[in-house]
């Protein structure tokens, strides 16, 4: 006989992504059955805002949900499987980096479903635009899996290991590296006493951009411009700085040989 | 007898931030005079935009307009202030990285007025939000670009040429550092057959969490959970992009050492 769709789902993880994902899921009417963490107050934190069980040891796992979503650190993800032995259902990671086949250990059917974006415990975060990245072990799961992710997504996307990874470095520059830019010119703002608010206008804009137009075709400034005048400028501004002109140096030759014509 | 307030306008120079600038001030109901470039085609096209007159030679602008704005590029500014002899009215710049006494030729009351935001010739930009820096030789000057810049911003600020700068430099990194990185993620997932498109609700997403929490507060990734793991794989896809390791390994580093508690 066929599984049913995906109904019943037990997290094990209580961060950034456990939570959002739980909360989305809870909302689009599926059951949460128990949340899984080592740490018991993380776990019963999770469960009190999903209205469900925080369970804290292994044994107390129950046995037969039809998914089990494991949202712990990449280096936690092998561990944790070995730990989960479940009867029934799919075992899927969240992880962008990590392959299927690292939850080669359970005999069950497996999987990934990893929601390229970025989550805060704290701050709502709609799904309907995030991509979702499935994978599985076979066709009946991969299925399943893009099923269930239409209830909170309209981009759900089959995608293997190798492009995964791939994607999670992408992002890497495109989000993690942002929003260290985005400290470093907090930190040369606050050196000329001027509030990090300034810049809001124009990282709206940029990322605005970024949604109709190819980044080349956007691109302005002046190493676009090999205004060598005023790379001088900034970087005597960054004399203080050492490391941010080091960067300031590799962007903008980056910038330079990608657009040189 | 004090002048009134800023009306009539002379714009030199003809690309995206003169585009949109004038383009605003008209629909604010200011006059824009006449329209210079020295590129004849360049005048025409912006000043068939704004319904007024293209001028290509420095005699024919008129003298009597309450405002010039140069707005062309820097290296530019010096020997364009030194052309324009108005007999009245105030002469400005509009660029971030040079000082206010690039304009020192004219005998007439200077001035600049930045606007901080990015600009493209063919996409509608809301001033309504944008940081206008305002500075000038003296107060009555200051007062009228800074009654005229509250005509279109609701963010009008007084700033001198030395925090101007430092803007400036700040904006490279938040904008066009930005830009960039996203160009590189764009080149990562095109070797895994990727569109670009899926960055989309990732980047609209960190550039939504800068509005209303620091930068330090929204940092996420491997590099800031020091996954040395996860860090070898992304070099490892990255093997065939050497510039984007250098990048890579200098920005994950920076994260480490800001982030160590």
């Amino acid at each position: 006989m066929m599984p049913g769709p995906i109904q019943d789902i037990v997290f094990v993880g209580s961060g950034n992504l456990a939570t959002r994902l739980a909360l989305t899921f809870k909302q689009s009417g599926l059951n949460i059955v128990q949340v899984f963490s080592p740490e018991k107050t993380h776990a019963a934190e999770l469960a009190k805002k999903l209205n469900t069980k925080p369970v804290s040891s292994y044994e107390l796992i129950w046995k037969h949900a039809d998914l089990y979503i494991i949202a712990v650190k990449d280096h936690a993800i092998q561990e944790v499987a070995r730990q989960l032995l479940p009867e029934k259902g799919i075992v899927v990671h969240t992880s962008g980096s990590q392959a299927l086949d690292l939850l080669s250990s359970s005999s069950l059917p497996k999987g990934v479903f990893y929601p390229l974006n970025t989550f805060s415990i704290n701050k709502y975060l709609d799904f309907t635009s995030t991509p979702l990245c499935i994978e599985a072990t076979d066709e009946n799961s991969r299925n399943l899996l893009m099923d269930l992710g239409r209830r909170i997504s309209n981009d759900v996307r089959e995608i293997s290991s190798d492009q995964r990874l791939m994607i999670h470095t992408a992002a890497v520059f495109a989000s993690n590296f942002v929003n260290h830019l985005y400290a470093i010119s907090s930190d040369i703002l606050k050196k000329g006493g001027i509030s990090f608010d300034i810049m809001q206008p124009i990282i709206a804009e940029v990322a605005e951009k970024a949604r109709d137009r190819h980044p080349d075709n956007a691109q302005t400034g002046p190493a676009l411009r090999e205004d060598h005048e005023t790379l001088a400028r900034h970087l005597e501004v960054l004399r203080d700085f050492p490391e941010y002109r080091k960067l300031y140096e590799l962007m903008s030759q980056s910038i330079i040989k990608r657009h040189k014509s």
